[in-house]
């Protein structure tokens, strides 16, 4: 038996719910490219989409749109529970822990499309109802004739957000919900492999992604653009990165040996909102600049830039701060998560690999 | 490439903390036998020897009594969120939110020994702080006489419990401690792979304990002997559940195909705490019969009586409510899941396995 310390090439599920192909630069939900339904379609079509394989018709339209609405209100119990975590807490932990706490024996049993929507609705008013109890401000009312995404941003504005940012941020959670088993994913999964509930698949990916190695944080790049600031010090900034073997964040994927097509949509987004800015046209010098020095640092190693660069580009645009782009991550891709536990379940396979032991024995 | 779902003989790692050889009957903890230390060591001792390699000297037993000693005061704010969570969330659940409440900025980086007495020393606090709560009594002064197990009784109890009682807890603590690649310490372990931080590690690991196909659960065990209640309904009671075939609880082990050697040393305990009392006789009885009937509907398949069956009867000596064995588990196996976390992070290698995709394409 050899060892696989890292698992790949074992394949450890077959999945329905998104093909991942690296080479040709495609990302496919249940048979549609996430490209084209990023174009039209609603966070809650795609993870109707995601849960059931395929698209809803006019009047599911209908009822989802208020099945997602009528989830969207904080209980009371939770606002008391939030409140009580102490103020330095960050917010990745903050969801972990509010996400916890609405486990309840309505979640027991095989993960439901239900019990996903329960938890993916209150994920935003999580985050709202946290800002704005640390700024000692009340969070707007919930409304019920808003999109998810939009009444995402209308909790920490304030205001109704115009129909090009929510686009915008539609594009986003839609080209993010789902990409296969990624580490945070397959942590969902070991979970319900044991027949847990959905709360604790959950609790377990959002866990795994806060990990560094996991990869996800389009806020790296927003730190490192602050930190080059200006078009003379990019390529100065770049050089020195590559010149110590330092990882250019923004930049490069496990998977994808071409363009991310995901990037390719973000750029796009943020190109038609944020053109004008200062700060955009900086973004786009450092791409420019970092694709030719990997060029020169890395001959041959295919590295594109990745749906981080531009994911932060379009948070920018739409206003969102630095310390929300992990938070609004989670808000996205729970609903792959979410998949990856309901299609887990339909098998009743636990998921136990072995391990060797390699130290002494009794004497 | 062939899927493996349930990644049965792949080897996700190589470990120095514990060998469970099934073929044997044996459970290695660092080069010790489970059974011996159990006789003599408390969980404290077993704790630093399956983080650390090595027995404590003399010295360092007086340190690790005062760490664990100092670190199971429940904070304040801990106190308030424990108290938001609405009466009818199960333990177990509350355990999962408390200890997710936990994580902070000092939990960031990989997993320390700190860290780790920091999580397993508040355990039982926060049981016990719950069961008051919700009762409307006032937990007794944590008391940094008492060693960790005899202070989670007096914790419960209120008063100070007889050295038998705390020798026979000490004992499952120990031999529950740890026990190789299962599916939650894999959780654990997949986790912390992204670089997260332990109490992510921690919460993914009690979420994947909940699952009924993980196992471990005494609890089933108690109410199989309530349901049987009397001598005279052992042998139809057990008939029928296998001419099912169905499961019995507290027989049979996924890698044990000899005796489990916890089980063994749980009952020694029990025989001499309960051998008096009339469950006692009927939980005796009740396992000759099983072995019996096993032996007759499934020859062959060495079926034997597993570490759940003893667990049981020494809870019930104890006095531990039915209610509290999962949580009991929890506070065992958290220095397992710890041990895991920290062997995991001494590698760089996120665990991620691949998916093959099995749907539909775009047309």
């Amino acid at each position: 038996m050899s060892v696989k310390p890292g698992l790949e090439g074992v394949v450890a599920a077959e999945t329905k719910i998104s093909h991942v192909d690296g080479e040709r630069g495609r990302l496919i939900y249940r048979g549609h490219r996430a490209e084209d339904l990023a174009r039209t379609r609603s966070l809650e079509e795609v993870a109707f989409l995601l849960w059931n394989g395929v698209l809803p018709d006019s009047g599911e339209r209908e009822t989802i749109r208020r099945e997602w609405a009528s989830a969207r209100v904080l209980p009371g119990y939770l606002k008391d529970l939030i409140a009580a975590i102490p103020r330095e807490v960050e917010m990745t932990d903050v969801i972990r822990t509010a996400v916890s706490a609405l486990g309840s024996a309505s979640f027991e049993g095989p993960p439901t499309r239900e019990q996903a929507i329960r938890i993916a609705a209150v994920l935003p008013t999580i985050i709202a109802f946290r800002r704005h109890h640390l700024a000692g401000s009340e969070p707007p009312e919930a409304r019920s004739d808003l999109s998810h995404v939009a009444h995402y941003l209308y909790l920490l504005r304030g205001e109704v957000p115009s129909p090009a940012h929510v686009r915008a941020l539609e594009t986003y959670f839609v080209l993010t919900a789902e990409h296969g088993m990624n580490a945070s994913t397959f942590a969902a999964r070991v979970v319900t492999s044991t027949r847990s509930d959905l709360i604790s698949a959950i609790v377990a990916a959002i866990g795994a992604l806060k990990g560094p190695l996991h990869g996800g944080a389009p806020a790296g790049v927003e730190s490192m653009l602050d930190e080059i600031g200006a078009e003379e010090r990019i390529e100065p900034w770049i050089r020195k990165r590559l010149e110590r073997n330092e990882r250019l964040m923004g930049f490069g994927h496990r998977i994808y040996k071409t363009e991310d097509p995901r990037a390719a949509a973000l750029r796009e987004i943020a190109v038609r909102l944020a053109a004008g800015e200062p700060w955009f046209r900086l973004a786009v010098r450092v791409e420019e600049e970092a694709l030719r020095l990997l060029g020169e640092y890395k001959p041959g190693r295919r590295i594109h830039t990745n749906v981080e660069y531009y994911a932060a580009a379009v948070f920018r645009a739409v206003g969102l701060p630095k310390e929300l782009f992990t938070p609004t991550f989670i808000c996205s891709r729970i609903v792959g998560w979410a998949a990856h536990a309901m299609e887990q379940a339909e098998s009743n396979r636990l998921i136990r690999p072995d391990a060797v032991y390699i130290g002494p024995m009794p004497g």
